[in-house]
């Protein structure tokens, strides 16, 4: 059974920095998440909120809100907040504190480690809750180096790449595995993020905060284990960053962990600068194709299109001007489903299409 | 006044696994390098091992040869292996142990960190020694993200690249900078790994340990750091591995986080597998080039070769094919020196020629 979670995203719920409650509310297999806290979108249903299809889960004020109006205190408090800053401020530590006070246990997906924070682990002594680090590093005796064994697998690979951060990713890769596998076809989803794994991912890690001599080889071994134990039919990848972004290296670990057979590069238009880089601009989708082909050894097979800021009658021109321009199909997954990224890779993989037909 | 240091390389010295030693003998600005320890070249000179030139480092049996040789305990053992397993055997943490016994403080570069390690923490305090672990990440609180300030310096950054690890970036960085500095140019090498560290270089980090939100930060904010403390005319950075290189991650760091302007390729020539990957064949120089430059968005200005397992004549014959294919400068710096690429570095950056003539 699943356990109950509120997930606190003040003022950043629906936004890019909220991408961590943004994608619990989107899917969570491992837990059930009661509630949302954002004041600023208080009294609002979440799913309605972020994808205008009502999912009964309920925005409050503040904790205090939350439990008055849930009345039951949930297991867990999932800190969903992903910011730049690498450290809490005094008002975002005394949220943690009331959390604990309240008796609910802690879930940190920051690379700010709580459970190395002397007053948490005091407060969560006094107030008999667990704090869990969600995004620390395995002990180094766990981790693994690349190995190459990457090289020797027949399973299909692919992974859904970007041009900047908080592009929708994850959310494209979720659904592409999902629909592939409503077509009957054995997909297996490997995340490399911390969302990835609250939502309850079976394989991958949460690569950023892993050393570079052990990035690649975790991606190697997540994807190994994926195909040792499931027998897939294909692997579907979550990228990081974006193989341009000057400020992240994730996404090359990925590719060279993963080896891909095929990418798919997610792009949000209307988006003009990096997230969280107001000065640096983004790149154009010609010069990520290049970069990801060039680096990946392998070909962009789709393109994914984030509408943010966008009309649907701009999303459907920006459609049919990035299939004319670059021969291939161009989608949005949330509005209109994976069939032509499918269909697409039935043609790269025919052996995937001529073991259902 | 530098400090003497005893290096230990067993069966490594003058290989590839042994380059931290081998990168001592040839340079030591913060240690002074009292003797290798290597059974299988024992009784050699190290300057004449590594590079024909006699440089009076000796190279000894063992710790007690060592020791009974020198007459004197060093204060320092630098533990100067950098091997693939991650972890060291029984038989190599007896020689830590017994250097401890002897009453030498532990130089470790390993990503193993002693100073986690409860065996060696107690004799430390036993034989009242100290442990140094050269290549544990500084506290989180103490790196940097990256800030994007690297964009606007005016100061050429040039970065070594190589088509491979242990292939001799540092070396050819090293050895150019100094050059430059003959010369009357302001240059600044900045190091990204263990051995420049150890080497005494006043700016830079061991990369590799670094997580993959912090890598480029903390290279920017090296190359910060020497432009606002030394306003250089140049700054040279050491590459890591290889933007090709399955397994490793570093290069791409070095890349993003140096803004490079411009790109010295190394290259050996006679290596046919990757380094500690021999299963794995070297890149070509045409797409180590390709992915140098779509990557970085700069030029691959000159390419320094590796002379390992050639002959003289071998050498002079690639230096002469690679020029005339790549139209770039050719050389093997340790034989040549770096006139060719120096020349070519004033061609690319006038401003520095023109300051001194």
């Amino acid at each position: 059974m699943k356990q109950k979670a509120l997930v606190y995203s003040e003022n950043e719920f629906g936004k890019i920095d909220g991408k961590v409650a943004n994608g619990l509310v989107r899917f969570s297999e491992r837990y059930e998440i009661v509630g949302i806290i954002d004041s600023t979108k208080a009294g609002l249903d979440a799913g309605e909120c972020l994808d205008g299809i009502k999912n009964g889960i309920p925005i409050f004020h503040s904790i205090d809100d939350a439990v008055e109006k849930l009345n039951y205190i949930p297991k867990y408090f999932i800190y969903g907040i992903a910011p730049l800053a690498p450290f809490l401020d005094k008002e975002q530590r005394q949220i943690i504190i009331t959390a604990m006070e309240k008796g609910m246990n802690i879930i940190n997906g920051l690379p700010e480690f709580f459970t190395e924070d002397d007053e948490f682990m005091q407060k969560a002594s006094e107030y008999g809750v667990k704090i869990y680090d969600f995004r620390k590093s395995p002990p180094r005796k766990d981790l693994h180096i690349f190995s190459g064994s990457i090289f020797k697998i027949k399973t299909p690979v692919v992974v859904v790449t970007g041009t900047d951060c908080a592009v929708g990713k994850r959310t494209t890769t979720r659904i592409l595995v999902e629909d592939l596998k409503k077509k009957g076809v054995n997909a297996v989803f490997v995340t490399t993020g911390q969302t990835g794994l609250l939502q309850g991912a079976k394989y991958g890690m949460a690569l950023d905060v892993l050393s570079s001599g052990f990035a690649t080889g975790e991606v190697e071994k997540a994807i190994m284990d994926a195909v040792n134990t499931e027998h897939p039919d294909i692997i579907i990848v979550e990228g990081q960053g974006a193989l341009s972004h000057p400020a992240f290296n994730s996404s090359i670990a990925i590719i060279k962990g993963a080896n891909p057979d095929a990418i798919i590069l997610q792009h949000q238009p209307k988006r003009k600068y990096r997230c969280d880089y107001p000065a640096i601009p983004m790149p154009t989708l010609e010069s990520e194709i290049e970069l990801n082909e060039v680096f990946s050894k392998s070909k962009v097979i789709a393109i994914t299109i984030n509408n943010e800021d966008m009309t649907n009658a701009e999303l459907e021109d920006t459609i049919i001007e990035y299939e004319d321009r670059y021969k291939l199909p161009a989608t949005n997954v949330l509005k209109y489903g994976c069939d032509k990224i499918i269909k697409k890779i039935y043609e790269v993989f025919p052996e995937i299409l001529n073991k259902y037909n």
